[in-house]
């Protein structure tokens, strides 16, 4: 069983009650005359003539200074697919209320009724003033890239698609501590990214951040290689530029035999325990499909495995963005970075990582529970810093 | 003196401590596994698919159902004018808290990057999806109403200008009262709009929908009539429909001559106390100019007027359009409304002017206070009741 279906029944009385997640709340009082006064007219007329004359005002006068857009247009929702913007809302809502809860960052959920990356990107466009950041959200690939990319070129503020890097840094501090576990250098881990869709290509550059040096990376139709160059976008001509180095073609088989860690960002079921058993010696398998994995951990340690993850709950090792993006929204909002960065990313990861002790970390326990208090601090105050330093 | 002009120091300061005035807050629990679980994923898709099937149950599983999306291009800014939509977020900020604090619906503001009409229609067309009505604000006239119409002909949820309606509805319960006060039928009342921007325009409807049958408008340039045909846009085109029967032409001296009514939506100080005198025995003068009246109320009594009011605290009968808005969208949303019709709108006017009571109603007391307990869900009882008799 892959998770239990109680979740459902649970989730919809949830929603049904509460109406959605997520309320609006005024932070200044408006219950008398000089209360109306400061907050609405006449007084507010004030701080507006400032941001006319200073945009950066509405840093100080605004809610932007501490405002996440959550925005995508519903062509990828973990475990639907495409289901379009609309139907995405309570989907969004979830990212907006974990921001807040676990991040302290106010957001808003923006569900697009459009899915063309050009009426993206310009949409996002006008509505930004209000926000200090970006949370792309349930975007597919490839369309995900360029939208991240012009959005990153055009507007100033950190735009972050947590499809990609939420989960490529969750995935990236789980391999830290995996082979921090086995006393094995990055540089010396033979990787394999099973998926190259936005969580795979991400995942796979996060890897080369993170000092790993030989990685393959696979798509539904086998090894990225040269010889399919044809076949490719360009943002599968990019994983080329540093994957597959030794030029290995075939499918996940070949691609995973002599491998130390295998990360899945894929579909259910793909893995099978066969292929892991050709893995290395102490092999490393995250298998983070959603809404199964790759392969069923049990099934992945039955084969070889000695560290295994999923994206799910009620399996250890739940790697999940969760980790990540609260606090990489609260520290680039922080720091009042322009962007986040790979160094803000890589502080990330090596923060989620840390917060596992020594002491702490074996092979059921290699990321921090999501739940672990003062993680997302701790993560925000790495990529602050990690800012600061890169600003200098 | 016009207004305490501490209060732009207590405004700043207000707004600098909170760094603006709103935010976000979740209402569902997310601190243990069940918690998430349900709140996000796995069970967060579960709804989604829902939605999927069926895009009406955004009404019972998301925000959809209380939230408002306030949201405008800066072009008209209550006593700013055009400073942009960037500048304009403190305000719609003011508009969003107000919404939750005195009609408990949630409102979140949305300041556009652009000022085009087409592009705004196009922008909140894409970004529609979260919200079951739009507030659109500090937008200009003539683009107002354009906007406005086309996206009540397009979203199939309630959309509302509040500087039209919204000050149309709350000037026309006060004249509900004032001519209750002085015993003479609306129909008889003959009365002078100063103003054909979005307020002017809107109020001069609102009169009609009130029954009252003589309306004279001004614009700058004087009065609104047939002779100046070719200088008007559509919106001016359609005032002459049902205003200024007589065919007068002239100025404001030659509009106010023996008139009952003025109210100014208009530019401060336009109104002289010549013309006040000028007026009819027992007239009623609303100057609604911000930041200042288009004439002082104090001066208008001087000069004869009988019953007055202004648009500003520190003076009595305080005509805002906060006496409506929250109160009309409550209704609505209530009343799952796909529109806010002039009956709603006629319904709404009468639900303020009826929370003065026969024993409170004086000169000085022409409208409720916005404070009085219970305003807004009497406003919110009589728009939902109207649409359900409308509906039939």
């Amino acid at each position: 069983m892959m998770y239990n279906t109680d979740y459902f029944e649970e989730s919809l009385q949830l929603h049904a009650l509460k109406k959605g997640k997520l309320e609006t709340v005024s932070k200044a009082p408006v219950r008398t005359e000089e209360d109306l006064s400061a907050a609405y007219l006449p007084g507010v007329t004030n701080p507006c003539m400032l941001l006319a004359q200073n945009p950066d005002d509405a840093y100080k006068y605004s809610i932007k200074s501490n405002t996440v857009l959550v925005v995508g247009d519903g062509s990828s929702v973990p475990g639907l697919g495409n289901i379009g913007g609309p139907a995405s809302l309570p989907f969004m809502e979830s990212i907006a209320i974990l921001l807040k809860e676990y991040g302290g960052v106010d957001a808003f959920p923006i569900c697009l009724d459009t899915q063309k990356a050009d009426e993206i990107i310009e949409t996002v466009i006008r509505i930004a003033p209000a926000f200090g950041a970006v949370c792309l959200e349930g975007v597919a690939a490839p369309k995900c890239f360029e939208v991240e990319k012009r959005l990153k070129e055009k507007l100033g503020i950190p735009v972050f698609h947590n499809g990609q890097h939420g989960f490529a840094i969750a995935a990236g501090a789980a391999v830290i501590n995996a082979f921090r576990l086995l006393g094995k250098p990055l540089a010396k881990v033979r990787a394999v990214v099973c998926g190259a869709g936005a969580a795979g290509n991400a995942t796979a550059k996060m890897l080369v951040l993170l000092g790993v040096r030989d990685i393959v990376v696979c798509d539904s139709k086998g090894i990225v290689s040269a010889s399919r160059f044809s076949e490719f976008d360009e943002d599968k001509l990019e994983l080329l530029e540093f994957s597959n180095k030794d030029g290995l073609n075939g499918g996940l088989e070949e691609a995973l035999r002599d491998r130390d860690l295998c990360i899945g960002a894929s579909k259910p079921r793909v893995l099978t325990e066969r292929m892991i058993s050709s893995m290395a010696r102490d092999s490393v398998v995250f298998a983070l499909a959603f809404p199964e994995p790759e392969i069923l951990p049990d099934f992945a340690q039955n084969a070889g495995a000695r560290i295994v993850g999923a994206g799910l709950p009620d399996f250890p090792n739940r790697i999940d963005s969760l980790l990540a993006f609260p606090g990489i929204f609260r520290g680039a909002l922080d720091a009042g970075a322009p962007d986040i960065t790979d160094a803000m990313k890589i502080a990330a990861a090596y923060a989620i990582a840390g917060q596992v002790s020594d002491k702490e970390l074996y092979e059921e326990q290699i990321v921090p529970s999501v739940f672990k208090g003062g993680l997302a601090g701790k993560v925000a105050a790495a990529v602050a810093a990690a800012w600061v330093k890169e600003e200098k």
